[in-house]
């Protein structure tokens, strides 16, 4: 077959030239880190909306996308959806990543009825299935959109309207037959719309009954059908909504709690959402780690000054460092990868843009990895914590933590101590010089 | 006794003048308002830290606060810390506030060890003691400053530092004992240092599980002593830490779920702590509302464009309206008030301006309840609901809320159905409209 | 000829029922304040793109807008285009608004060159011209889209491509035709590109070399063809862009006084806008205003906490009093006017809620004028002043206005005087009671 | 004489330890780069407000500081000022920094009369003549503080009360006489306070007359005393004031320029600064340079996820280069430097935490130049500039930048132009490319 992208297979060159786009400089597949080859850690994934179906709009502008497949047919014509399929798994070949991701509504056109919808989907879904036989290439997850089509103006599964809801229902079930049917790895829910533009027109506990309820029947759903994936929640603090449910990490977990949902689900994070929500990106994996419930990571980027998502290709390689720092302290993600929730800028609307952007990003990536498993290597941060909490392994720090002593008991222990005695326990939290040794990592491990 | 300020005694005057400053134009304490007095549902509360404490300091700037006690004895002489106590009863008095709050480090100045702390302390609190039961004046809730002091640098219940810890445990031993001596109706945590100012140098679920097993001492001391009011915390995402483990509402629901400790807790919330959150007031509100940890209100103000805390009092009716309304759905708040965790602004310098100050957060929240209840009367907002939710009172909707249907099922019934009956069902969410009747209810509230 | 929306005409009802949606309930365009009608000075203004274009898609979405010449033709189609003009003329009629503004794109369909495009459009200009002289209704300004179409990827006027800049000069010479054969009381520049994506790839300087001349040569034609409207320019610091050129009122002023343009120059404000500046509306009509530069202004409002333009019906009456004051003070806008850059919510899908949405605005500013007006005949911010500055009204503050003293005189005239002495003439700045006297002024004015 | 800090000298190592805190990395004081001794462009400097007094206070907790000079007297007495400055120089030398900066009440203690205080002043200056006549080390600029007194709460040179502004400006007196004896390379002017809290009680204009008259009579002043140091404006948006007159960069330029003193002053930026405004640190300094007012610059960093100015050391390599590159555009800082208008973090108390901080932004900023050095000699930014606005160098582009065509004949060149036509002269902006580019250089250059 010709091929169909005018791009060249892409592979690990090194530091040949310092000008981007001749290779991999960083990502070498086979290259054991931690003992498990870098492909094995880092299992990246294309996503169907972004790299196939997006245009390059925005909400000023018309899209600017200039695709190989825009003389296949029709925008939203099946013959251009087929066509796309072969348009995918060129480009994970030559890119050299194994997975990739969509919404259910990424991959074909609407009919008039769910039934016509799920009908024109299974034919793309079939073409896949096929592919996926013949090149090895596997689906980290897939999910549905219930926010796009204008009958999810007011949510999904929270909807205030039970013929949308039901049509929901129906659009979750076709997607987890899809999941069972293509092994992929997790699913995810995105809860875009579930959410509220304005609290007054809002009863905000009927709406997350509705949505727990909605995610209860999905699961029984999951197991009839024996459907074994991991079901992921995608946080995210707003836009498009004013508030959306699943705000940040620590809210989705209140409301799995809340629910009794916290076996049923882990969570996919993605960067932009967390700085949105006000926290880092390492922030929100640290925390969703330590609760047991790191499923999948979104490798994107966003911009700290800029107050909406731009899902850009990841570029920040102290951010990757502290994220794979994360993730090699979770033993990698068993059923989830790095997602590249990412879109080309506006202004890079060419086709070998793509190639580029994701280049860039599984650099980005390779290189963090690279970086942190060098820190935990020389156990870096695992010895700033040790000195720093000692006070905690013996005496009376030890005591409290073996529940051995109560308040009173405490209160008696500290009385009469002096402000200097107390004072001279102080140890410095050396964030400058911690700082400074991590630039020092991370020049050293990818500069030579 | 001479009179301490210079101040006269207000009282509610409506609005005879335009100008503020000669009364109470809408805290009307007698008024009825849904059956209950406006005083019996608005317990407002003196803050001992901002009102006789705060010298209007800021971190560029000297204290520039002019108070009558500034000749009582040096600033941190037991002398003046016992005149205060004087100055602040006739302050409650002349604005008819019933109730204060304080942490324990406002009343009296530090010895050198805790003992000699506490029992500075004691001298203050026997004098208040005293004057409440000579006046009828109520203690809110107190709380222990676990961040003034260095030894606090890194945290009190989540420092790395044991002999810190034990300090900490130390001090709100010593404020549940005053709790239970005074009466106060809620006992505050405040984790102002509790969160981190550095990831990396943080072992952020080792001091998770510190401050859990921190709060289960305090509650079986408070057991132990036969102490009763309700715990609360108070979340804030920031300032002073980078990140306080206390984020929000949802943030903190997590925690106490984590831990097991929703039973032992509710809720205080402050306005300002919402929007550095990216929440609104009324949001985070609502949310504790519905959650059944409503415990008590901070009544201060932000500026959503400024990104610190900056304790206004409250003046915007908009806010005040929409935080009464989730109060009264709330049936008030029985252990707990209107806390007045605000302070004058820098430049509003003088001792007349505490009284200006309160006068307009009073009449703010009076205004706020007046238009809340009757749009409840009205059932403005009850109406909007209804109507909207509608199709979850029969048909499917009814069914999927009484667990009758599967997932299949939901797919089953709407497959079919087209694009034009379901979009058909859809309703406008109105929120221009609402809005403006919002507006039509609270000038016609206040205006007459 | 038949009614085209099913919405009667929209009359001043004033306080009847609390509800909104029955009329007018603030907004009499008869009623005097401070001697002029106030429809004299409220000279709002319907925009085509949101009212007669918005179908209320967002980045996640579809568009959901219900609009009665759905079925007068294809969207892109001219017979639609055509039909569309009559239904803005009769809303102008039933909302009793006497303005309205256009892109140039917002009216007809592109051709695929500018000769064709500037033909579909002149159609249409043609059926408004006609309706302008049936009706009376005005063209408050008109405007050239520089980005939506694909070509203005980098901007109109910044664009680094000649053959983009040469197409923009030619689309503004065309609308720059319009202006003039239409009357239009002022030209709009908003420049949603000009600006940059990504600092490392844009020659800011020359950029900013080419809009200042792109400016000129567009205003020679303007007096080449003797269009004597008012030229403005509209700031925003970003979105679409990261970073636009005409970021706030200040930086507009820097660029004006750059390039010898400060007279060539008005300026048109949005609330929106200036809050992603973080600035207050109000903040950003005050420095237009003193700086002789107030144009026009957007009426609409944002939300403080979300980081995104949303382009809100205004319904916030302290910030339509605040903005209503400095517009009185500037002796209202002599060539501008109360444009509703405003869309109905998403969710307000229906066509009535383009009428609910205009009443809610219109009252909004109606009663932010009420407001404005009686805080001016009282003087109550006048004499605030006057007081709070005294000192420079006599003394050593007089002779420093007047230019006569040196620093060395002032020093000398310090040197030896004490803090006390210093500290003696500090005033209170009395912010909490200004406030409250604003409440008392909104409610007082508004419930009566 | 003995060692005052218990630390070693600091001296150049390179990468010998990953750790940092055994002396230079990056900064190589002798090392060539681009024909110039490193320590010849990087004129860095200590400050005396956050290195010799900051005592780690924040708004909510005392200053936890350990400095050696804590037992040199009271903290407010003559004794400690003096030996502070002989800490300071030894600080210099240690850390082979050759400049410092202060405010003068960073110096002395405050008398009762100006007179008292610029006399403790002049004691300490005396001292610093002396140590900077033995060592050579310099004075990079002066200040005054016109914020931390009480007095100056709603301004210096705009405060509405007279007495206070000829405090003011007896002040500057002072300090410009200071300038001029220490030989100061420049003079700065941060307005802290210039602005305002409180829009409804402020006469912007009128205050805006004032401190450009001020600055007149300083500017006056400087040149009878013979002073020719450079003066600068610092800006800032806001904190403590809710807005500050000195916003930005742009919004400083449109002030120069209303007021006739662009050539008076130029500016001294800060990244920290550059975020609370919405900018990134690069883009203030891009745009000073290209209207020629780039004076000097503040080393620091924030953190953007944080709302107020934390000024902590810089150690971000990524703005570290952007801002280099930009300095190296400019031909370097002739009459300014890097000043680390930075702070140890609070937990960072120890005076080894001085040093550690030091070399941290030291380092970050060597690194930088290195980096931005290569990328000049390789001319990456040039040439994506080059090609990118090449259509501008020959015909029509060429012709509008000589002023040879008019709007009209723009309009005529492109109007039958197709799309096609013009969509082909568009280039991708290449935005990921170019950054992975930037990370390979940083990898490169810095890893050797």
């Amino acid at each position: 077959m010709a091929e169909l992208f005018d791009f060249p297979q892409v592979t690990f060159v090194g530091i040949q030239s310092l000008q981007a786009g001749d290779g991999f400089h960083y990502y070498n597949p086979d290259e054991i880190v931690k003992g498990k080859k870098m492909s094995d850690w880092l299992k990246f994934s294309v996503t169907y909306w972004h790299t196939m179906d997006q245009r390059l709009v925005d909400p000023f502008g018309e899209g600017t996308a200039v695709r190989p497949w825009d003389n296949q047919g029709k925008p939203d014509s099946m013959e251009q959806a087929l066509a796309k399929v072969d348009y995918l798994f060129e480009f994970l070949e030559k890119t050299d990543v194994n997975y990739f991701a969509f919404h259910d509504r990424d991959l074909a056109p609407e009919g008039h009825t769910l039934a016509e919808t799920n009908k024109n989907l299974d034919q793309v879904i079939d073409k896949i299935e096929q592919k996926i036989h013949e090149t090895g290439k596997k689906l980290l997850w897939n999910t549905s959109s219930l926010f796009t089509n204008k009958r999810f103006l007011a949510g999904g599964a929270t909807t205030p309207f039970a013929e949308v809801f039901a049509y929901a229902a129906g659009q979750i079930k076709h997607s987890l037959d899809i999941a069972k049917r293509l092994g992929s790895e997790s699913y995810v829910f995105w809860g875009g719309r579930e959410g509220y533009d304005f609290l007054l027109n809002t009863d905000t506990k009927r709406e997350l009954d509705h949505i727990a309820a909605f995610f209860k029947l999905a699961k029984d759903y999951a197991n009839e059908i024996g459907y074994q994936g991991q079901f992921l929640i995608e946080p995210k603090p707003k836009e498009p909504t004013q508030h959306q449910y699943d705000f940040d990490v620590q809210t989705t977990i209140a409301f799995l709690k809340t629910y009794g949902l916290e076996d049923t689900f882990k969570l996919n994070l993605e960067g932009n959402h967390a700085y949105l929500a006000g926290h880092t990106y390492e922030h929100e994996v640290r925390f969703a780690r330590e609760a047991g419930l790191l499923g999948s990571l979104d490798a994107n980027m966003g911009d700290k000054l800029t107050g909406w998502d731009i899902d850009e290709f990841p570029n920040d390689v102290y951010e990757a460092t502290l994220v794979m720092y994360e993730f090699l302290k979770n033993g990698g993600l068993p059923t989830g990868g790095l997602n590249f929730d990412s879109k080309a800028r506006r202004q890079s609307f060419q086709a070998d843009d793509l190639f580029y952007a994701h280049i860039a990003g599984m650099d980005t990536y390779a290189a963090g990895l690279k970086v942190a498993a060098k820190l935990i290597d020389d156990q870096v941060i695992e010895n700033v914590l040790k000195e720093r909490y000692a006070s905690f392994d013996s005496g009376i720090g030890a005591d409290f933590e073996a529940g051995k002593v109560t308040l009173k008991e405490l209160a008696t222990y500290i009385e009469n101590k002096t402000d200097e005695e107390i004072n001279a326990t102080l140890k410095s939290g050396r964030q400058e010089r911690i700082k400074q040794t991590l630039n020092n990592y991370i020049f050293s491990v990818l500069g030579s």
